[in-house]
């Protein structure tokens, strides 16, 4: 068996998925690239693996077609919007992911994310870079109400973190609500119009889907507090980047921090926004999460190779969200 | 009786202060230079004045002989190392602070700097807003030893708060290790060496006085593990900021936080580091600790007019530290 890992970097700070992948005997590459590949060089590069372990880059009906031999996808990581999924079961090729690995990296990072929207550690750490000096007030924990969309284990994980600081409110919104988070304390369920509406800080933690995808727009931005501020670490293209940017241009919005983005690396204009707290898609980034996410994905490509049961394969309602797609 | 507010922005989110002192019958002015007086600017201003409500500007001996009418120094805040306690006391200046209103700000503000640090958040922040995108691995707070030097009002709420994300290991270091925080979990501690070798992230939360002024310098900074960090959100002067920008330059530490600064406002080559995280004095900048500041500070003067006992006077403890500078 031949595997193609496409995601990078890959076992730069432990080399065990590579071990295991040598010591099952099975012949692997490292994405020739060094980036996040589009369609066309996947295309080039697929038609000779059995095995993909990937990151993010589009596995479309056209890159299934030109990947005669693939039997196998492992996604390091939990979204599988870049996966043509129902291509990939007509095609009888299994797809596994790891949901659980990146989610306390990715709550961490929001934390951080809502502690320099709170007191402006961004944009005083951007002036004093640039030679000014501006003392800005913040707010605490304790003085704001948190929205949270999408509940699962990342919403569910910030939310219990950031509790302990005093937060009086938290706002919720899931597409499944009754998948409720195991809390010693209230949420309130209400619809996704009233968290715009009356939270100060909003989460979002939702995959990219038909539903999602643009959810918040120029409508919604606009119908959020004037010093409110969003935070998207879930996919791009959830938040309206152009919309986004023309609603903090204005003047509405305290600010806004964003990892996510519809095309990667980001270049694009929200950078001309002080107040706009951007980062690399850093979300999973941790060390020990990283590694983490490819020792299961790698675990999974030494089960498929050994007939072994996958532990972590797609469930069906992620099918059927793609093919809800459809129409 | 007149005060004389030197310390501002004041009352700027909330009129309670400037609403008791007229229900008092106490005439105020207010810092008519609005930003932080010189030791040469007050010596022009306060020889009117009964009262000063008082920022970080330096109460010197000098000052304190121009103000023949001084009764009352009332700190907005809970440094002391501006204003000359002795001479205070010799001239009969009554002198009150608030010790604990800044605490949960500074605190929550030291989390904010510990998260970026940790995942690089201001890195990234600055690249992109500088067109460049790189993702950038970072660490948990379960994978970080956290060492504390100063365990009071301000460290052992760092501590509380940081343990819930599954931290190991606190390396804790206080002038007074007697008073002891209360918490159910381990507090490790060891030398202010021991810190500095081991600990991943240190944050310094001790006040300014002659044994912490450069309290952190070369040595320290070069003692301490390559990749670690440093947080200082004390004083400006207990980490020696020369010292800083060599070790930093030399690529020693993988980045610091500082919000405290020997001159302030700042302009220094610190701002040339990338991974040096610079914020603008905003430890005490929540809405709500600092209006609690000044409506405390503001109370005390209202007390002493009225003739009634003060409830925060600076305590024995703080002249001896300063009579301890004199030997």
């Amino acid at each position: 068996m031949k595997a193609l890992i496409t995601t990078i970097p890959f076992a730069d700070n432990n080399q065990l998925p590579l071990e295991l992948l040598k010591a099952s005997g099975i012949d692997y590459q490292i994405n020739p690239l060094n980036k996040k590949l589009t369609e066309d060089e996947l295309i080039q590069i697929i038609p000779d693996f059995d095995i993909v372990i990937a990151g993010t880059e589009p596995i479309t009906e056209k890159v299934i077609n030109n990947a005669p031999k693939l039997k196998m996808i492992s996604r390091v990581g939990i979204g599988l919007d870049s996966v043509d999924l129902l291509m990939a079961k007509k095609r009888d090729i299994k797809v596994s992911y790891t949901p659980d690995a990146p989610a306390p990296a990715v709550a961490e990072l929001t934390m951080g994310l809502i502690f320099s929207l709170l007191r402006s550690i961004h944009i005083s750490n951007l002036q004093i870079h640039n030679g000014q000096w501006n003392r800005i007030f913040g707010r605490r924990l304790s003085e704001v109400t948190i929205g949270v969309i999408g509940v699962g284990r990342i919403g569910s994980r910030v939310i219990r973190r950031t509790k302990p600081f005093g937060t009086p409110r938290f706002l919720v919104n899931d597409i499944n609500p009754s998948k409720r988070p195991d809390l010693d304390f209230k949420l309130e369920w209400v619809s996704k119009e009233k968290i715009y509406k009356d939270a100060d800080i909003i989460c979002i933690h939702v995959p990219l889907t038909k539903h999602t995808s643009n959810m918040v727009g120029k409508k919604e931005l606009l119908s959020m507090k004037k010093d409110a501020a969003i935070i998207n670490v879930s996919r791009g293209g959830i938040v309206n980047e152009d919309d986004l940017y023309d609603v903090l241009k204005s003047g509405h919005l305290s600010g806004a921090a964003i990892d996510v983005f519809e095309n990667e690396p980001y270049y694009g204009k929200l950078i001309e926004i002080e107040r706009c707290l951007l980062t690399a898609h850093m979300g999973s980034m941790s060390i020990d999460c990283r590694s983490l996410m490819e020792i299961e994905a790698t675990e999974e490509v030494v089960r498929f190779c050994s007939e072994v049961s996958l532990l972590n394969e797609v469930p069906q309602a992620e099918f059927d969200v793609q093919a809800d797609k459809l129409n």
